[in-house]
């Protein structure tokens, strides 16, 4: 048994019935984007939002507290036992600090916000969204005064996303990664190696015949089918219901077969994570990752550091040439540099590994100064065109290519971009760990044998479930802190040295 | 403004959370039938104990039973306020009788039964079950005890399915429809003009082609695919989320097609009842049927009273031999009889609508002796077999198609099986009151004009919700009480006069 102290048993029998509503909440939200009626929405909406107030009141019960804080103060917990009592702690804690006037108001906010982001990107309206965009900011800078921080407010919001993360310690990430990917973005260019542009972009798939390779390239990497679901989506997501239960989608555009081929192994990665959490998590505060950060980095990992290389493209060849007849006209090769184009563009989800951690660096600097109120929501269109063109060297043509890309901002969520560049850095320090213990990492993608690889990051990452706090979690398990410079050197190898 | 009592308000406010979870538990059933991955299932049952309790404890927390007590003494409510009041306080009397002990006894205890008797069932081994059995009566016994009662226990079993039913009603009912049906029976066994036996119980379809006739079936009724889902389980259902999304099932075996279409038009009869609810009625207690009989009715009003008809059959007729490439040796006429083929047999859900009431009537006269102790466990094989000869003139050959055969016992379910007789009885009651109003119904079917019988029934059944008893809701809308005489006189029409 994990957790003997009785303490501690008596909190997760508490526990049980919460973790049961974010199972529903869990389904809830991934029949909404998948199989639910249209017109089931509007009392999908209603029974979400009472089941989200309905958890917080529970966690929050006096009751429950109390043990909580008990268990808090006890000596002699394990390490289960204390990875416990630290997501609940947390928990509470966030939940305690915000006042439920403000929760409430964030959330009805960002649920007319998103509605009105929607409109406004159709018509390519700032002004329209812009008064939301303002009370959102104001929103998130209350939010971070209520739950506190020593430094910079933005810590309080980063925090939320990935426990423990610091403003300072983010801008000395992108510091150790941006110079070396501007670097690596010029040389890319003037050898067209890796092309801007490639033909298969344009060529159009059928939509049935991509959907088997997607389902066979699943099969090879060892999805198991009754443990989870590949289904469509208007955007592709993972969807943790239980350990047991990892179900993951994509979308079929009809053209450029990469996005949905690629949004797969992406989505795959996120799975493998809950999927090899431990089973004696299950109906814990343990069953979930350890933050945003580290789950970006597993399906970082699959796409770009297996689904990208050039042996994983030359693996899949013949299954890909088998299905999609276009490809008679390619060779592998080809087929691999398709899917490593590299260009300087204007939307973030359609960026490759170079130039994509420009996009949330845009977006970190302005929600930075949002924050502090050292820039107004009127200013943002004509910074983040003069910080993309400084950047990148392009510039959006209207703001549904802008400011309106991306739905996060409707939803409230500021301090959730950093998380991604987070997801490529902690991905590439994990394939370094993993090439000292996998030498033969090339060889086990040429042979399909993608088991020592899932094992070798089931016992560093994935097992552990929420016990630890990222960091930690890295420093114990690598032996060493969370090291951006392996990004920058992974760039360098990959497209300058071309030996990925 | 249907509610306008600041205290009904109140316990509006206090029952949508309630709400959210019956409409989380609904769509969690609905999944785990259709696309839950299999290992999911005991995540899936933890959430679902969880939830189910959880249900309970805020239906029965103090202050919300305090506001309904004191809605329940005021006066000057109005009807849709009355009804409210009705279903809470009789949710909240079963429930506050019921020791909470109990209820888990009975949830554990048929948790396990299920699985036995799915084992069970299998061997043909009713030995292995009967302790399950025997612990079940026993539990329902107490039930019923705690539950209180005039004059049978077996009133409050059948209570819980039907509010108001009392054995001595049913008794009633079943003799005025079982000589009738007894009759019947022997002139069609004699006649042969609808066989016992239809060959084309043995043509094989293909499923996909049947899929179509039955969503092309689905176009015609009428139904809502922005409302509504059909999909595929092991057994066919409906599942009414949410008032806006109210999906379906059915399955295909490869033979035997009418089993697959005329579930379809069944469950549609259940989802058009849950569709036609009053939408002012959405989060609240009135956003249900009446009761167990009364869905029932509208399943098998559809089911057999539409669409086994002669003339629904020859309109569907063009579209199933289009589709069905086996149905050109067959004319229409073939078809009709084949969805009217009626024989003494083993199965309750194979049963044709002259033999099912017998069926329901051997497990009605079996449980209220159980429920006594007039008899055991152990005698129930017997008395099956020596019951049915008698009804039907058959005995079956195994447990498997005998006392094993369904599951309800094993959910601990007594008391369940008349309410599908009622539905029958109903049903051919709500056909004569639409003929007088609707005397051109034959026409209507031949021009597949569905809307008049959808808006007669919304506007007697559908639209009140749970608002009244069933009892009442007939009494009110129709002007008289329930009466099984209809269900004899249409036996006769069809099957004897050949009218139908």
């Amino acid at each position: 048994m994990l957790f003997e102290n009785p303490t501690i048993k008596e909190i997760l029998k508490h526990y049980r019935v919460i973790w049961a509503l974010g199972h529903a909440r869990g389904l809830m939200g991934w029949d909404s984007e998948t199989y639910m009626p249209r017109m089931g929405v509007e009392e999908r909406s209603i029974a979400a939002a009472e089941i989200a107030v309905l958890s917080q009141k529970l966690l929050l019960e006096p009751k429950f507290v109390e043990l909580v804080e008990k268990a808090s103060s006890m000596e002699g917990l394990n390490e289960y036992e204390r990875g416990v009592v630290r997501v609940l702690e947390r928990a509470i804690r966030i939940y305690k600090k915000l006042p439920p006037s403000l929760v409430a108001e964030k959330a009805a906010t960002s649920q007319k916000a998103k509605a009105v982001w929607r409109e406004a990107k159709e018509k390519n309206d700032f002004d329209m969204f812009k008064p939301y965009l303002a009370k959102l900011v104001e929103l998130n800078r209350q939010t971070a005064e209520y739950l506190g921080y020593e430094e910079h407010p933005y810590d309080a919001l980063l925090d939320l996303y990935e426990e423990g993360l610091k403003t300072r310690e983010m801008e000395r990430i992108y510091d150790a990664i941006i110079p070396a990917s501007r670097s690596v973005l010029e040389k890319v260019l003037e050898e067209g190696y890796y092309p801007q542009h490639h033909p298969l972009e344009d060529e159009r798939y059928d939509a049935k015949a991509l959907e088997e390779v997607n389902r066979r390239i699943l099969d090879l990497l060892g999805y198991p089918w009754d443990r989870g679901r590949l289904d469509v989506s208007a955007h592709p997501f993972t969807s943790g219901i239980g350990v047991r239960d990892v179900r993951i989608t994509t979308r079929y555009e009809g053209f450029d077969f990469k996005r949905s081929l690629l949004a797969v192994i992406h989505e795959y990665g996120h799975a493998l994570y809950n999927l090899q959490i431990d089973e004696r998590f299950i109906a814990t505060p343990l069953a979930g990752g350890a933050s945003m950060g580290v789950h970006e980095s597993q399906s970082r990992f699959w796409e770009n550091m297996i689904g990208r290389t050039r042996v994983f493209v030359e693996t899949m060849y013949p299954l890909l040439r088998e299905k999609l007849p276009f490809l008679e006209k390619y060779e592998a090769e080809e087929v691999y540099r398709y899917f490593n184009t590299v260009r300087p563009s204007l939307i973030r989800v359609e960026a490759d590994e170079v130039t994509y951690n420009f996009h949330t660096l845009l977006r970190f600097e302005l929600e930075k100064q949002l924050i502090t109120g050292e820039i107004s929501v009127d200013e943002v269109p004509e910074l983040w065109a003069d910080t993309l063109d400084r950047f990148l060297g392009v510039k959006p043509r209207s703001h549904a290519e802008g400011v309106l890309q991306d739905i996060h901002w409707s939803m409230g969520a500021m301090g959730y971009f950093p998380t991604y560049t987070l997801g490529n850095v902690i991905a590439a320090q994990l394939r370094a760990h993993i090439l000292r213990e996998l030498p033969n990492l090339d060889e086990l993608v040429r042979n399909a044998e993608f088991k020592p690889i899932q094992e070798w990051l089931r016992e560093k990452i994935h097992r552990w479930g929420s016990m630890y706090p990222p960091q930690e979690l890295l420093a114990k398990k690598l032996g060493e802190p969370l090291n951006p410079e392996y990004f920058a050197k992974y760039l360098v190898e990959k497209y300058v040295d071309k030996r990925i």
